[in-house]
């Protein structure tokens, strides 16, 4: 069952964000592996593949979420491109940071906001 | 037009959360009776009425973005009256509160729950 | 295998806070079961059970962690109960609190040790 | 030496918060005397009586700094209280606290001015 | 009104920081072009415009609250260069963020620091 | 005394992390060179001296609390040091760092492996 979670957490992953477990795995592997796999299991396996809230609302809740921390832009970038993956416009994710202003303060939100133009730019150079 | 952005805060608000503005304008009337105002017109005059988002994504957001700021559980309890009057379920927040446990971490996450538990009750009390 | 990590985190839970999981579980009973398994399962079940740090050790990085969140006060409580159930004296638990006023400021720090202070005297009361 | 330090301490606590000193040090007695001089000898010794600020706009930077921590309600009141002790009005205080929603939120603003508003009703009851 | 709010926002930036704003719609410009003209309106044109705090004032308890925050240097850097566009001296900068080791931590007053340096140094160069 | 203070933190940082305080002190030479005797007193002449907790054991707390705070990597990155000079193993590290995941979230833990990462692999590299 535990080999459960983990596979429905990758298999998650590969839906949300592609490339971004191989990623994380590979800056794991030398320091903390079991990180990665605790990764895969639990947010993934566990949490998102939950019933109740399509995956759309859990990416821009987590977005609003990882704004309010502040200091993981890394992963804010991720979840920006998690919510594109699963559906979510540009504008919505940019409604959302916006509103972010009321609830974290505006150079939080504008931090946020930094971290999506660069997501973008760097979505439309791949094209 | 500033007056505008009053009125269409006050009519957001009557929207979101009918009592909790007068309660906030009572509660700010001989201290800050500008900033009553100033919330009417930034957050629900300015940001709520704004296009590419709709209202139930926006309180879940912002139930989101509260519950990891960790120490505003009546704001919390605020805006899970919000949610529910846009048309979100108790379970859509439950579960954007669980999720909160993988951003902000279990006991931040945990604190949510309870004040939703609170509110729930006493909305199951009026009835 | 799920079963197991339950069954594990329950039986740390025991060793750790043996009222708190009765207490949490009959908290969320009614709103959110499944956060109270996710809790035996996770953090008590996959983390604690880790080989590499001891109990007591454990206790008290999350008494810090805990202490530096600020709005947890509840959780602190249970842990700082957790941390003398897992052998640290109210003397190790002091000083850390007193430590955190440099990474986290005097204010929390002090509302950490007030929090101390009520377990030490609920714990008290109880001989 | 370190006795100058914990008298000139004091003597600033005289100054802006004459209760304040007595009450915390009475808290701590039985728990972490230590801290209450650790306080007397730090904040008070070493920082409030440096040159090159004058004592009002020291309060006014640390009301700001304790609104943007959020859980610290009770050394918020405290501070109001210092900064009105040293010649600040109760309209700059509130001034402060409206501006701190554009960097902490409008939620973390709010219950930083439902402070204020406990501490001068207390102090109004009194007089 | 609106413009009104936004042409008095625009003033204050010009006072407060010159550069800075054109930066800021440069930078939002083909992200989030309103997020500038909220700046503009709401933290310049509706906060900073208003009575009852000198600028001097509004921007070291910014200065402080932006550094509480720990995540926004960028912002942090602006407001330094604010404070000193308003006439406060680089000595009285400097005193807030020691000030701010007794309230958000030595770690995060630190970084306030080097961040206050590397403006100072840029401004040097500049000379 | 006060110069004991002193001389007592300097000698607690030859032990905790004898470049640190060389790098502290020229950094902070020509803007705040307060801000390093402060240092030196306080948290280490003051805090880390104090019986009742080893150092190991201060470290690991340190490591947990700076960890929290999200935005003081390159403090936690001396503190990682730190914890290895005084005698923790990096798995020992590595076990507080992946049980912060619980406490405040998955990415706030994350980005402190990274930094774990970075120090482990400059240490490496110096061998």
């Amino acid at each position: 069952m535990s080999e459960d979670r983990y596979k429905k957490g990758i298999e998650m992953l590969k839906i949300m964000n592609p490339d971004s477990y191989k990623q994380l795995s590979d800056n794991l592997d030398d320091i903390a592996p079991d990180m990665a796999r605790l990764i895969a299991e639990f947010p993934y396996g566990d949490i998102y593949t939950r019933q109740g809230l399509d995956l759309k609302t859990r990416e821009l809740v987590t977005v609003a979420a990882v704004t309010v921390l502040g200091s993981a832009q890394t992963q804010l970038g991720s979840h920006i491109k998690g919510a594109l993956n699963v559906g979510c416009t540009r504008e919505e994710i940019v409604e959302v940071l916006i509103q972010m202003a009321v609830y974290a303060g505006f150079p939080t939100a504008l931090n946020a906001i930094y971290t999506a133009k660069e997501v973008f730019e760097e979505l439309d150079a791949k094209k």
